[in-house]
């Protein structure tokens, strides 16, 4: 773990200013013998302050993130800045040049790639350079994802439940300043490898999100970023003054949210999903939710599938094609 | 063109009672010597009355139409019906099945292939079975679509502006009667080898529609799907009772719309594309509707799109990650 | 039609003695701008007599006719000979050698590319040249198939049911030669675009086989090809003496047969196959032959498939995973 | 290793009665996010006794065991049974569903993936799995084998040679109890990562097969299958009664064999293969049981292979394309 | 035929001035529903005079007109200009952004697509547009082609051995004015659906060129084609001057060239290819210029080739893997 | 560590006279179950002296070594030999049949795979074996490269600078006699899991090249790599006489280079390269080398790179066709 990493980056992060660089990993291929893959990175540093790390496109088919990001690249002035906003806008960027989930190059999900591996594929060795280089100068960590391709969610801001309630409480009050449309005390269906885990392990503050999804954004999904992304760095105090209220700007206040037990549904079976529920509406227990037909055979009757507990669809599969073992739905309840 | 269909039929399209089969294409495959492609058809028949047509999944990315006909063709008791309904709720069952616009067998577009090709490959060998017995016996066709993965359309009807004036008068007679959230005089980017033409040119009712898109469902654009089709049974006295009208049920009334000369925006440049306008809000000449940033460039600005004539957004690129010569957008005018 | 063919040939077919070439049809590739595609043909010719053409590997995962034809060229002594003998014995050649039933040049299975095009792509040029080139100088001409990768049948040659009787009777007695263990009457599930009808409707005598299949050959099986390639060239005159009869070898005499209209059995679903019936076993109406088992839902009842008429199982589905619309089984009965 | 699986497993391996549910393991893809890969398993639990483990499926192309296992799972009464069943028709799932060998979501042999890897890809999550939670509940493994698309074996049941003499005496008898056609003590051509290694190496009885094979089943092959199934869980006590013997059947008795050194002929050239043996013959040690002919060259004179020992063909490449390095035919001999 | 073509062009070429545009083709995809394929095109027009058509990149590998005629496009001031220059830089753009061959669209030869087929796939499209709308307006067409990624060529400028000797004699002219290092008269080893045949069809003067090849270029080939392209216009009177000859800039002169009949060597077998002749070097018949080896079998010796001619190599297979019927090598003879 | 390689090696490397077999890897593949992955190695050896071990096809794009390693196994008299010649002619001998870079197998470089890994995919498991077998019986290793079919590269051998100046003493007159055109100290871009770093680290002699590129080689490249393999036999006495000097046959005497800071420039954009400078030609800092044009822009203006140091231009991207991030030019300097 001594020998240093084969990811060189362009950009000095102690430097005060506005640097637009990127991460290299070496990547030998058919079509380009001394090759490499890049990761855009920005430093916007000035004074002195926290270090907040903003990331979007850990996943290659959601897009607030990078677009967000790559806006407040371009729009933050750095005499603005008391600290440093580290941004790299397309975490996973051959996935985002490909529009998928998941990198083209390894077939590797960096979100199950931390802390990483310096003799890795290439998504392991950017995971372990940002392990070693740049997660240790973070204070806060921001991972903006939404729904991708496949899911859809109702937008929200969330943070997991931690052991260490000091950090928790922290984590908290960023979340409350980031102010999301709802706030969610999040449980993962498979949590190793994630970037959270690596930043929450490290005593850091780690928000992310769920902002939308089905592979595209609009004004409003948009909106929920950038408004979260200027009230951290106002909460953290990088720039001068208070987050803005959803209130002071005619929008209902964030609501708060639990993950009950059996928030998640499972889809046992393949075919064409018909949902009977739409995002945000209420269900209750035993309710009928979704239908699946047998594709190719509309003569036969559905499977369908009901509520396993009270709450609201807070999140379902996007496609109408599904397989079993897919996520289907998931509910939540007011905290 | 007198040689017989190498496509069988497995239902009798004179008989009376609910048949749920298929059409059989001979498709002979690496993995299936002597294989065959199946495409879903059934007829639902009873005493005297017109005959009505019934498509969805001409594309296999959309939706609204496989869902709403499958229930059609499992809930509609024949008893009920004066006439034929004919239904293919996956009329590119191949594509359906993968989830994509184009027939995986053969890479083609159905709602290009018509009028078909005998000696064509899978997709066209279908679109000539059709064009030879199913349309002959059609006075009415109505083909859902909706915008697929890659686009997003508020949900309308449509009819094309036909040289044909009393043919036209009872299109937009029917398009009343289906009594969708738009009704909307259709221009197409390209329209040969449409069903639509053939249909037309055959002096029968053609309605179409795009209800919604990005390559999923709601309940709401079910429901426009759902309310149109039992309206036109109805308006052809297929089957008892009067079209339904929305405001009957508490939404806003049907609204006539045309478009432009200006109407479609194409993309000149490829990258992240933020939408600047959601779907519905009215846009003026000349306002900014997208930005286009440079993937993997984060510090460079974006390339900025605008509006080239008043109207609402009906229409727009679904995806984030956009190419040169992609549809952009599309503008409509209050009719 | 007046334009020569684009396919070239290093064969002088009216040339005495053996010469071993081939047909090269051009072929621009990525990775070879003047490339072209060779299908070997070999000529064995003397003295006066008929002209036999026999060809093999017509899809090219049947193997019966690529080695014995191969053999063929190999052994047989032009001194022998009074005629001609020409063989092909990897009529698609590119799918042989890809070990696939289509060209993987143009996905074209060669037997539904007759009579051929002389611009379309290598298949149909090839058929193409055949057509204008080889079959108007063939008297007679045998066509080995086997049930290749998907199919298996119990060894068998055949003749198709023509309307010119004195034709099907010179076909008739060519078959009788070749001895085969099962003599059959063939029905097509789907005829058009096959050498057979470009062979038979110009006249010309035209044997077929299917021996055995799976994607492999036994000795057993090699045998019946290489018993009756022996015993037509001697029916023909171009070799001296008398077709061997089976008996003589000590081998069970040739049985005549024929297909009812009930012959095949078709799959309507998909997933793990069990044939509850093996090759060569006689079956009666309504007698369970084979189940379906769901793949992935080991606790679900299979379908179940029956015999559509009385008689003996000729052919099988050999793979066991099966997709609806898959050929399953063929059912013959004794003239 | 002390971490928890991410595999999670829906049936209670201590619960009495019948359940059939499924491993599943976590498996992100870019057309879901949250998907996830299942692995049917099912127990039949009743009383006291032992537990025996039963797989098929291990590579994907092999059926026997899968049709064979899943009539176990559906015809077991768990009132008949004393002990555990426990079965996974399809140990590489995906693989089944593919109809291949190897996993189409990793590319792993299932059987070189052991012990497996908790934090490895799918198929070394999957062998990790059982080998924490599943093999140390057995006392007896049962692994029923075909030689899939690329071999065909004579049906035998196998043992391999072990140190542990105890154990091999063990294995030898429930070899006999299994009563195969040919039971054959084996030898691997390379031996690491399988299953086989893991059970005997925690001192359990190991049986293995290979039935057949070519991609196919035959009602013969089932039977070899089915009647080893019922006799190994009757030598076993975990069903009552003593085991069948062929002999009482009218089959011939099990035929004892061994493997000598010279066992495996392997391909040196590739091309096309003519096997001048079939299975089951005698060989004599330099006796030519094989050709290979240039692909496209049908003019060349082949390669000839010969027996390496005298003995019986066991085993054979089943299809006719070959290539150096393959596996070409396996000799045994008489125990 | 009557039809308008669905090809539209963004470009108006009776306009004068400098305009850079595209031909488009509607290109559904599965990831963009309305696409479309975008053929850039340039028009520099002014006061009067001939009209000359440049094309490159008509295969996607070669680089020299690509290169050049973007740099002609950027450079060339229109009130230089008398008559029109039209310039399609990358006359197969989809191929030439894939860096290969054939289009990845349709993986049609642009160069075997001519005259076009309106109904076709893109490329046949737009071949189609060109025939009927840009071919008819030009006197002369240049096409620049060079060896692409699989073959190379000492750079040669040429014209076709015409049937109208007065044309022939306008060509000759126009070769002798690009000046290129050998002026070759040119035969064909498949000649039908090239461009040039539908340039010389119509009367008018066709010169090709092959400048070199194996995928890249060179400050020397780039500049063959510069000087040729300047002295083109030159000589036609489009730019006033006279062409500048290679003497005047220290270069030999133009060296004239003729195929002999045995002109080109083919590959017969498949393997490593050492050359053992340079390109420019003289070769007499039966000399060896090449050896090939076969792949995997380095202790085999090689098959040789020799001169079928007396000459100099002016072409050879690029790649040194090279398989049966490729290209090889092909000998020029002084004129 | 202590487990035997999986790799079996079918050559006896202590035995005299000349061996050609090969290492095999086990492979099991989809098609073909038990199937292994060869790599030719030849031994010639008599006498006694030290064994030289000469690699060539490291990636299976680069020509040189390949064929001049096979003349090497096919003309060597081992009766002319003192000590060991051990020969890999296709180090990565499926890449080399692939006439690909990396291996089709795993993707993996071979070049980076090193020391191996003995439970690693097929190249790691090669790579295990030579570090484990081969490289310790070597006392020189000479590893043969040119650039493959994305670089280019002015021949030159070369060696790395060396902490060990003993062995780095040696190594230079193993270069000097190697006598290439160019004698470079070469500084690698990414140097882990080279085979050069393995064989140094056990301080042996490592001599290394880059003969051309571009996917082809000529006479004269090819000459570099038959004199410089016969010299070294002849420095290091394996061979009799004295190395041949390049003057003595006419040809300029080797130059001595080394690499600037400053050697590389890497490609930021991407688009069409234009190179300005020819391999060999001088350049000074800040000179123009090259243009990239944006692939379907040909109105906007090209990106210039410029030469970050005076030099010689040494090595250039092979392909017109650039992505950002790949290497674009090399530049030399006089020792």
């Amino acid at each position: 773990m001594t020998k240093p990493s084969k990811v060189s980056c362009n950009v000095d992060l102690a430097k005060a200013g506005k640097q637009v660089g990127f991460l290299a990993a070496p990547h030998s291929r058919n079509d380009s013998g001394w090759g490499s893959a890049r990761f855009p990175l920005a430093v916007i540093r000035n004074g002195s302050g926290p270090t907040v790390f903003f990331t979007g496109g850990n996943h290659g088919d959601e897009y607030e993130g990078p677009i967000a990001l790559t806006r407040l690249i371009q729009n933050l002035d750095p005499a603005r800045v008391q600290g440093s906003v580290i941004v790299m806008p397309y975490l996973n960027a051959p996935a985002v040049a490909a529009g998928a989930r998941l990198s083209p190059i390894d077939g590797v999900n960096m979100n199950r790639a931390f802390p990483g591996e310096r003799d890795g594929t290439v998504t392991r060795m950017i995971a372990d350079y940002l392990t070693r280089h740049v997660l240790p100068r973070a204070d806060v960590v921001c991972d903006i994802h939404s729904g991708g391709k496949t899911m859809y969610f109702s937008p929200f801001g969330a943070i997991h439940d931690l052991d260490d309630k000091a950090l928790m409480k922290r984590a908290q009050e960023a979340l409350v300043a980031f102010d999301p449309p709802i706030a969610l005390i999040l449980r993962e269906l498979d949590a190793e490898g994630m970037i959270d885990s690596e930043v929450e392990g490290k005593g850091k503050v780690f928000v992310t999100t769920e902002l939308g999804g089905g592979g595209t954004t609009t004004r409003a999904t948009l909106d929920v970023a950038e408004h979260g992304i200027m009230n951290l760095l106002k909460h953290f105090g990088v720039l001068e003054g208070k987050p803005v209220r959803r209130a002071s700007r005619g929008l209902a206040p964030s609501r708060m949210m639990t993950m009950p037990d059996a928030a998640y549904v499972i889809a046992d079976h393949g075919g064409l999903l018909e949902m009977l529920v739409d995002i945000d509406q209420a269900v209750r227990e035993g309710q009928e939710i979704a239908r699946i037909y047998q594709v190719d055979r509309p003569g036969e009757a559905p499977v369908v599938y009901r509520a396993s507990c009270d709450g609201v669809l807070l999140g379902r599969a996007h496609p109408c094609l599904i397989k079993p073992g897919d996520f289907l739905a998931m509910v939540a309840q007011q905290a």
